[in-house]
């Protein structure tokens, strides 16, 4: 059986955009709850009146395995389905799962009255955010595909229910001009597609998977498996998870592993995983037997917008961050959004502030489809996301094809970064998320623009409302004074005589590098740590 | 003052070169035994009788120091001068050394009658060869230039005196063409030049000078100073010497250094020494901040002749040899000749059994004009040793001008290297010299050339006669078998399918890779491990 499981909170609209979804397919269309109610021969407010959630849980279970047995079907499930594990495996298993995802509040005006709905009895709108809350890392978890409802009429979901489920929906490839020249995919589950890429790209090479204790437990087995399907053997090296693998014993580690596997100069690595494990594999790829061919497979926002494109690789020293790397050009970049669900709120973020940073430097257009897209990005909807990934991997790619060593047009990918990088280095490496710092540097930029560039106060209060949008509203932490900032700013390898250059955007995709005084930034910095 | 200085063993023909030189250049003469005869009032063996060894060396101290106020002149030394190390300070700075270079036994025939030698008195045959070989690093290293007397008529040595002398005679420069391209230059005295080809290599940049505990007190302090003639900074920083400092934590410690020193992205690093040096500090090159400029300065022989030229990088790791490195071309490789005049004769002979290697490839002009110059390189004659140094380096910059990766022509550099890889492997890296372990696989591969390519036997045995004559004639180890040696080829990295790959010589500039069966090798590999 190959099944359409619609999973989501209540409200989210399965029902209905799974019976128009199913006449259209021309299936049959099951409503879980309904299906329970015949088969218990009671409804389900008394089933969960006479034997608890439990009870519930026990006949929603046995309904969702009898569907194993069931002519293909479009499935609408109860919202609470997710929270078993069992159920989850089972959902995957019955077919294709597609997370209808809605905000709580919005949720409690389509559903208007919740009489009918134990769960919430009492106090709903204090409730339901709760539940969702705790449900929402289960529902993407759980999804093949996410569909934000949010501000979306049932027709609008369906259309894009339906563009999702377009059998092999062929991934974007974006070209990278740089020496050879190789492909960015962009796309839903290509992780499946990792063999062929790596056939296609580099030849039938052994591979050695390079991955962290996070990634290697959730994808490793099928990237593994997707090479093993081509022909093409791969082992696995895991390193730990988390910033302090990005460092020079850990990529002389990796060295040694390759070695120890004999990898031969006619292997190739996977580097799949964020941009620590995109930064430490692919700098072992570029000196491994001065080197080998690297494919990255980045498993973060950040990763796929930013780090896996452009050939940087790099390692901290104890004695100071990136000071060892090397440009080493992948012979291919595989960004699967689907990977992306599961990702910390945190790390999401931190991507899309670097998207909205790309946004701002491509032009009106990218700018206001990223606003436009903003509440669905913040629901992770597969569309919008891909949109945004692409925007961003084409704008990246663009600027990298003509500056493979940062002299020149590269420079313009600094915006924010220069008091961003203040920032996480006054606070202590780490303690500020990278993408937060950006945001912050971003808002900052705004203000300098207007003063140093003529840039308009409405810009300023676009790149605001756009990063407030996305869920980027860290402020400075509290402590971290502007002479510290300075101080750090003055000292960025980026400056050039005592100046500190900044990246500034008179409009969007009007960008310039524009050297700029202490007072000044002492001036905005001040208002800025005031303000909050 | 600015005298030339002229010293040597008894029978250099000091004093009758001397008395021409003096001539030809229109400068007095001074023969220092005459001189301190005339000032101590009696004949040199009286002065020895009387006073002993120690006596003469005092008056022929004094002597050396009244040259100070002299008019500039030839000067013929005592060949014991250079004993004491204040003779050598003040040879320095009465103007330029020549050394003029002879063997114990040519020096013995040509001085005939040894009555009047007093350090000879006894058996004169035994006797000169040690005092000779006493003396000969101090020789060398009192020396700004070597010229070799052996089998030359004194109107031969004259000639090449006068050619050395030649004022700001310019060093021979050879052109790269890999990348942005770069120039090798080759000549004597040229480490006093590193700051101007600095600055027209890189511009003016912050340097700085990584060299070994070995070279930097050598000559660090020489290189600095031409860098600050030409208003370059420079710090200096100096790893442990030998094959353990070629390692992933000494790049490391490397990088961080520099990161110590602030050096930016517009600094340079000039690294000053022998192959260790060249490979770590340029692979700490390519990978400081993705790569800064490196100047090699190399100041061994197999440095000058290979190693510097090519742009491979290197280290190890504790799980392996060579397994990390990077190809990163020179900005500028300066070879001073004159720096390897106090090379241990160990490495001397390495590096002459790969300008051998390189002679055989090149063809039958570059092979004649070396087995006529071998007794010269052995005495370690300036001309000829600048021109083997251009041979070879010209002949590598040919080759991998064309194949920076090592993928097609550059493979011929793998001659001799196929068995001496082994060899030092299953000896134990460090206890078979590099250049030894090449030299026995240059006889091995010519004896398989004539089986499989159909080479002469005339090739082998000119093969076997020019490596005796440059002194390579280390046997394999007693206690290495055939076995062992073949299971190490088979296990090179280079071997492709199991088969055993040979860069053979037809003959001289004739050559191919041949992959040559297990059962040949052992063969041949027995043959010459019973010859021996």
């Amino acid at each position: 059986m190959s099944h359409i499981m619609l999973i989501g909170f209540m409200g989210a609209g399965k029902s209905r955009v799974g019976a128009a979804l199913a006449e259209k397919l021309g299936l049959d269309f099951v409503d879980l709850d309904r299906l329970i109610e015949q088969r218990e021969g009671s409804p389900v407010t008394e089933l969960f009146a006479r034997g608890g959630e439990s009870a519930f849980r026990d006949a929603e279970h046995a309904a969702l395995q009898s569907l194993i047995a069931h002519t293909p079907a479009v499935v609408a499930c109860g919202g609470g389905i997710i929270v078993r594990d069992e159920n989850r495996a089972l959902l995957r298993q019955l077919g294709r799962v597609v997370y209808l995802a809605v905000s709580a509040a919005e949720a409690l005006a389509r559903i208007g009255d919740t009489s009918g709905r134990p769960l919430l009895a009492g106090d709903s709108a204090r409730l339901a955010p709760q539940i969702l809350g705790a449900r929402l890392s289960l529902y993407r978890a759980a999804a093949d595909y996410i569909v934000d409802t949010g501000g979306r009429t049932p027709r609008e979901v369906l259309d894009e229910v339906i563009s999702l489920l377009q059998p092999d929906s062929p991934a974007t490839t974006i070209r990278v001009s740089v020496g050879d020249g190789y492909d960015i995919s962009v796309g839903s589950g290509l992780i499946r597609t990792v063999g062929d890429v790596v056939r296609s790209s580099v030849g039938e090479r052994r591979v050695v998977i390079v991955s962290d204790t996070n990634v290697a437990s959730l994808y490793a087995a099928d990237v593994s498996e997707s090479l093993a399907s081509v022909g093409v053997e791969s082992e696995l090296v895991v390193i730990d998870a988390g910033e302090s693998s990005k460092s020079w014993a850990t990529a002389g580690a990796i060295v040694s592993e390759l070695a120890g596997r004999r990898l031969g100069r006619d292997g190739a690595v996977v580097a799949l995983g964020g941009g620590v494990v995109g930064d430490v594999a692919g700098f072992a790829a570029a000196v491994y037997v001065r080197g080998v061919p690297v494919i990255h497979v980045p498993t973060t926002l950040l990763a796929q917008v930013d780090s896996s494109i452009g050939g940087k690789t790099g390692v901290d020293l104890p004695s100071g961050k990136n000071l060892a790397g090397a440009f080493w050009q992948p012979a291919a970049v595989i960004s699967d959004i689907s990977v992306l669900a599961t990702l910390p709120e945190t790390e999401w973020v931190s991507g899309l502030a670097e998207v909205a940073k790309t946004a701002l430097l491509a032009g009106e257009e990218q700018l206001a489809a990223l606003e436009h897209a903003a509440p669905h990005l913040c629901s992770r909807d597969h569309v919008a996301v891909e949109e945004a990934v692409l925007m961003a991997a084409r704008f990246k790619a663009g600027v990298v094809s003509g500056d493979e060593r940062e002299s020149g047009s590269r420079e313009c990918l600094n915006l924010g970064h220069t008091l961003g990088h203040a920032l996480e280095r006054v606070a202590g490496y780490g303690s500020v998320p990278h993408g937060m710092a950006v945001a912050v540097g971003m808002r900052f930029a705004a203000r300098i623009a207007e003063e140093v560039v003529g840039a308009s106060s409405a810009l300023t209060t676009r790149t605001d409302d756009l990063l407030d949008a996305l869920g980027a509203t860290d402020p400075i932490p509290v402590g971290i004074g502007a002479e510290a900032l300075i101080d750090a700013m003055l000292d960025d390898k980026k400056t050039r005589g005592g100046v500190v250059r900044f990246v500034l955007v008179r409009q969007p995709g009007d960008w310039s590098v524009v050297p700029v005084e202490v007072t000044v930034l002492k001036r905005h910095l001040d208002a800025l740590l005031h303000s909050e």
